[in-house]
């Protein structure tokens, strides 16, 4: 599938027109060089596909009539990833994309013990994840979670199946022993200076597994995207067994 | 393991005495903050692991004398990436960075007939590619070879398993049914526009599998690096199961 796809926020099955914002419009009229009477694909990042039809191609402000819409449904389970921010945005960004692209439902950034990022542009991330959701062509955004501390998080006492990646010595077992990966599953991933062994051990004693993603080092970018892989890796696996 | 390792290119396991490059002196002497009688590891990127003690800090050039050094044996099967540069230089390394820290033995930068970038500069990249290692505290640095044509590069005739990751419609088997994968394996990544057909249908007359990384549609660089992860899982599971 090579279609451009399109987002917005607020959009609902129901409406009949749409008119996108001045970027996504500047991108369509600029660089597509869309015309009236073109189909355009977008999505609200909700299940919703909207296919249109251009009416008109003001370079601020696109509009499109609706021609048809398909409801998807999410058949992917939940794989919530909460992580420290490195300290450079960029690679915070990276993982936002990269996660976006591979599949994840859910991301929660944590402020750990050793983070030394502690804040987070919130506008600018979201824009990240939208733009990883429109270049993988899917229908689905990622709910992102705002910057909560480490204890807190814990408090919420999550429901899925709970894991922390660290790279300490200790007890860990790899990602594919875990079992039934198809259900919700919730992995934490620590900032550059890893988890503190407080973190840790506060975890554990919340039921958390501690697992390893391999024997190398990873940053925590890349802790997150391999995480994600492998996740998506082990339940294809699963999928074609059953 | 969180301790630093350092890279130099030429050191060999019978040097007695090791002196830094510049930047790297700089690193150890205000960043790391190390003085004379400090311990430091070093890697030619070729197995061995050098241990020395800082004998002096010229912020231009640290000296070290040797302690120790162990020669690590790669255990680890062959994995070449052959993959169509991403149009943004940014991308490209990020490529090489995650490739090299969740672990890759080869990397070969192809031209396709979709490519839009046909140059890259070398030794920036093999610098990324230093950087990775380091930072993962691996002793085998990824062979990093010229950028070749995608013709050319078939016609070299690789040894490994081979297969070719498109995202064309057409008979495809998901990576995990591959037979084998402890094998030495090649794994072919196309350009932003993809292969072309005709680059394809060379590629399987060639002995190339088609394969799918997934349901998504995933840039170059994130196509790129799922591959390595996917492999290292896949390993990772049979290597449990023997």
């Amino acid at each position: 599938m090579n279609r451009e796809l399109f987002y917005s926020e607020n959009l609902l099955p129901q409406d009949e027109t749409l008119q996108l914002g001045s970027e996504e419009s500047r991108h369509l009229t600029k660089v597509l060089r869309k015309k009236p009477g073109d189909f355009i694909f977008v999505t609200n990042g909700q299940g919703l596909e909207w296919k249109g039809e251009i009416t008109g191609t003001d370079a601020r402000k696109v509009s499109a009539k609706k021609i048809e819409t398909v409801q998807h449904i999410n058949e992917r389970a939940p794989l919530h990833i909460a992580i420290a921010p490195p300290k450079s945005n960029d690679r915070m960004e990276w993982f936002l994309e990269k996660a976006t692209e591979i599949g994840v439902s859910q991301i929660t950034p944590i402020i750990c013990q050793h983070s030394e990022r502690k804040t987070l542009k919130m506008d600018r991330m979201k824009k990240i994840l939208v733009g990883g959701l429109k270049q993988s062509g899917q229908y689905f955004l990622p709910q992102f979670n705002p910057l909560v501390s480490f204890d807190s998080f814990l408090k919420t006492n999550p429901t899925e199946k709970r894991m922390i990646a660290h790279c300490q010595a200790g007890d860990k077992i790899a990602l594919f022993q875990i079992q039934n990966l198809n259900e919700g599953i919730l992995i934490l991933i620590g900032p550059e200076g890893d988890f503190s062994d407080q973190e840790i051990e506060r975890a554990i004693n919340q039921s958390f597994t501690a697992i390893s993603l391999g024997s190398q080092r990873l940053r925590t970018e890349t802790a997150g995207i391999v995480a994600c892989s492998k996740v998506a890796t082990l339940r294809e696996i699963s999928k074609n067994l059953v």
